[in-house]
């Protein structure tokens, strides 16, 4: 039987993490009779002194509205190869060994590991390593291949939106090109849904390598026909097509510096071309704060099926989201590629239908 | 090739309405090359002078954030039977037959009827009378069997949510009862998902009979554990054990008076042995306002399928959500039955796991 | 030199409680090295046993968007009537004494006292019997004269204005009359406002008796005008004109049956001559929630200068908002009277030029 | 007896813009049978072809919740000296004489400017030249000297504050240092109560020269006392001591580029001091969306109010609010000097003795 089990969050924040907290420790509570222990700021709360809390009903009360994680969750935190400074260098050291002497310490008949993909492969190494891991998903860029889709994305969809729909105001009232860069690093996913629902003129996505001469064209044909203003939502990874080449300004070859610039990037453009623009850069507010409905359920269905799933004594196993059920899926199996949006998904389609443009035509 | 379409809201309104409608016109006019003519008030505008909009690009500007239906909606619209006044007298005809002139008139080529069961049925029986129907669903409840989602659902949830978080403030620092009832006669997936997402004590819904008694004993149960408050979801189509009967006050059994009543009931009771309970009915708020994320994209995935269905020539059928993608079921299947709550889901089973009441104890 | 002060909070709860608490256990913790002792439940708190906390900085991290108050509050509280069961009946016994010792013993240089009318004429009380107090006003209905205006009413307000946003939509679509009553029972404040704010066709307060025939003939007149829908913003505090006799039906006179229920009076006379009308009370949401920066800021700022007023030794006083800066005035002046809307205020003069009915025409 | 009037709305926009454009309609047709004509553009609106529109109520419908402003407001809309392109140069020509004689062709009997401190000297400008100007007064920054507060501001605000609540789940999760970067060129008041409002730990703002070492400096302290992360809410216009030099990296003076750049110039310094940092530069969606209560509130009672002076044939005045009531000022007096957060206001000394930092310790 189920006596002690340990949770800890990883890798960057999400809204929902607190909601898993939480209602892992009721199930286990509540359900099974067995106790809970947080680890703090990642795997690190296993090296840390007080990197270790019990987690009671009383821990948990008012949770579930609270973004972020009471737990903490650190980016160091990769016990196979873990940052320290050294004679003032940096090096890497594996402390995986510690980690599963301390799991043993503790008596812990589980560890559930809430992380992205990252997390998720560590998750799968310390299993075979004998650690009973449960990994639950989160990517706020929904880029996880073994499950449809999981906690935070909708919030940081629903804040997207909520920004196009404010530019959407000031850019009719001034006649300008807004552009909007959201997260979305290696998927589309947050700028596609959020420029659906915001109903932008332009999204720009990894997945569609872009043209700059056709954004400005969309920006043109707008103005042409009737429309003072224009919205672009932008991945921070989009990119033009033919790589790292932007454009040229004053004879010269502009590139995009670095991750994160594409929205000033294609924001400068648009305005060397005759139109007023403005960039805004939606950033870390993104992550943050209170979960939508869907997150908040998605994220305690999670917290709940992966305490049963350890009560069952399975492991190895991520929870994940299947038509509409809450099933399992093998680690391995769940972070073996990147997911990125199909091109021939009907969202894809519907957008180009209504007037959209990818900046590939 | 398809000319001109028409488009009809019918039954009780949803946020979404209205990013069907946009999507509509946007795919036909620029995908299709097709007009697009709306019909006010259901059904009704075809009888009604005035009734037929035609519904351009310029229409559709700024509605995707708006709540409601720019066409409205109409309750005396079944043109099979439908409500007039005779003599001083309520009676019903079957204007059936001037509807289906009136398209022929109009020369539609399709007619996209967006509603509910009742709605999507007239549809059905529009199309034996040779009608090119297509039919999209539209319900806050969520009850159409034909599809996972629909489109108002995730809006109406996040009010509710956003209701429960606001009085869980107030409960805590009153040591009350709260109870809120909301939408949902006949399946209970709003009182269910947003008693998740609002983290309630107690929900009650229409899958699930309940006991006063069990009612009172978890508001109790938690004063003795020391949580001086309780919260308590209700659909309004919730039935206690055994039928109409309620409780009984001084000897008397009382009765809930009729639907929507039920809130007020079971929080009577709990105030009657001894807990200071307050009554919230949350109402039309749930049906309004700017839709969610969620809610825009879906519907206008729906409006754009629905279009290209139109194009292909194939009637008498529903887009649905399946998966996460957008397809299509025949008219009569997608309204075969009400889709309730299923008591295996396992957002039930966490739910009872987390120490969530559902009365039935 | 002050070194320990107690705060505790009365009546209803309104949002920013916990903002006021935060700012004066910072302000006093680190501008004034004093000590803060949280009193629970009111003045309950000097009578219960565990009802005096702590209240280090630690306490109140976190506390500034979270509605509600820590210390919760209580309706049995008044110290000089407390209402106690004896052989099973309620009595009322003068507890006072018990309070001043309570607070003698704990060696508290001030008691911050947050509260409306009924809580700070007890405060003004105690000061009589030797306590030093200061009050801090709390309201939602803005109806302390001593005050422009206090934290809570524009969080209310808010709230109000997104639950007519939302019935707007709906009400568009159906073709309906909407009536929200809305907290007020003196005073109209709220509906004065939220029904500016939201745009309503009627608002009806306390100030103002009204005639139900010149409710109805507003909605009348809007629908010759073509506009098929009228919301009304209803105060829980209006009158008819000429006392409690509400409407004749069947030849019988109705009378409205208790405070609160005005709302589904006004909206069944609306129904009664033709009309289709919902009505929603919006109830004890009104009150819960985060914060708007207003209020946040408001109580904020209470909170501080109350400490600050403390720490001078000033005591009987309240803090208050007056042209934009924080003063202090008696406590007996600021509770002298109720305040109300003022009849010849702007904002009526405007609401009737923008052709909103007060149902008095 | 007042026929006809003209509205325009110029400089950047602010929530409450369309509030005033519908209460200003309202109050001229309903209360004094008067005629409307919307300027496009600002003061474009005269020279531009189409550039007049007649607003009547239908026009005006639905406007309240709007962002933005129906009539578009334009930066080349200074009359006395208007950008033109000449032989591809850019010039100015003082058209106003045409403005004047557009007015007096239009049969204007009064024009209601809507703007900020520069729209509001032109309009003077143009009363001097015998045009019947009344001017509203529009500024986020909350920054014009004749009226107490003006609409926009509380939006705006909101939206920052609702920034910071989200920067801080995440700050806490990930322990860093964020800064948000927020308007307010000339005066602090946004930054100043959205960081009361959030609970930042360093508010900068143009009123208070800041030094680079002491933001660092609390940002350490708060390390040491256990707080693991820190906010920071930064006006665009907040400069460091001693001028334009910001701080020097490997021994090379960094400047602040440019305006706007305060935020990134801060996160940077403090990056460099060893705290993981990042910033997010809120930008325009501050400006956009729905206003809050307030702000549609007081935007409406401007609007009626400058219908009620036109139509007692009172000019050059701007109405404003003062006390809690609109009155009116001269629109010289109203424009006299930039206002600015005063250093002895008691909001100033709350957050200094709570713990905030200006940077200037």
């Amino acid at each position: 039987m189920m006596k002690r089990i340990g949770i800890l969050t990883g890798g960057g924040d999400a809204p929902g993490l607190n909601a898993v907290i939480r209602a892992a420790v009721k199930t286990a509570v509540l359900e099974h009779d067995c106790e809970v222990l947080g680890i703090r700021d990642g795997f690190d709360g296993f090296i840390d002194e007080q990197g270790i809390v019990p987690l009671g009903m009383q821990a948990v009360r008012g949770l579930l509205p609270r973004g972020g994680t009471i737990l903490g969750t650190a980016n160091r935190g990769n016990p196979f190869a873990r940052l320290v400074k050294r004679d003032g260098k940096q090096e890497t050291v594996d402390v995986s060994d510690e980690i599963v002497k301390g799991i043993e310490k503790l008596k812990m008949d589980a560890l559930l590991v809430v992380g992205g993909d990252g997390t998720l492969h560590i998750a799968h190494h310390l299993y075979e390593k004998g650690v009973p891991i449960i990994g639950v998903p989160k990517t706020i860029d929904n880029d996880i291949c073994g499950t449809e889709v999981t906690f935070g994305f909708d919030t940081a969809l629903n804040i997207a939106m909520d920004a196009i729909d404010r530019l959407h105001t000031t850019a009719e009232a001034h006649h300008r090109a807004m552009v909007l860069e959201l997260m979305g690093r290696n998927a589309g996913f947050i700028a596609l849904h959020a420029g659906m629902a915001g109903g932008t003129d332009v999204i720009l996505i990894p997945e569609i390598p872009f043209k700059f001469e056709s954004v400005v064209a969309k920006v043109q044909e707008r103005v042409e026909l009737g429309y003072k203003f224009s919205i672009l939502a932008v991945s921070e990874g989009a990119k033009p097509l033919g790589g790292e080449q932007i454009y040229s300004r004053e004879g010269n070859e502009v590139y995009v510096p670095r991750l994160g610039g594409i929205g000033h990037a294609v924001g400068e453009y648009i305005q060397s071309q005759g139109f007023e623009t403005r960039v805004t850069v939606l950033g870390h507010i993104q992550r943050g704060g209170t979960p939508t409905a869907f997150d908040r359920i998605l994220a305690s269905r999670y917290g709940a099926a992966a305490v049963r799933l350890a009560a069952k004594g399975i492991f190895d196993r991520m929870v994940r989201l299947q038509s509409g059920k809450v099933t399992d899926i093998s680690l391995e199996e769940a972070t073996a590629y990147t997911k990125q949006v199909q091109l021939d998904d009907d969202l894809i389609i519907s957008a180009r239908g209504m007037g959209i443009s990818f900046g590939d035509e």
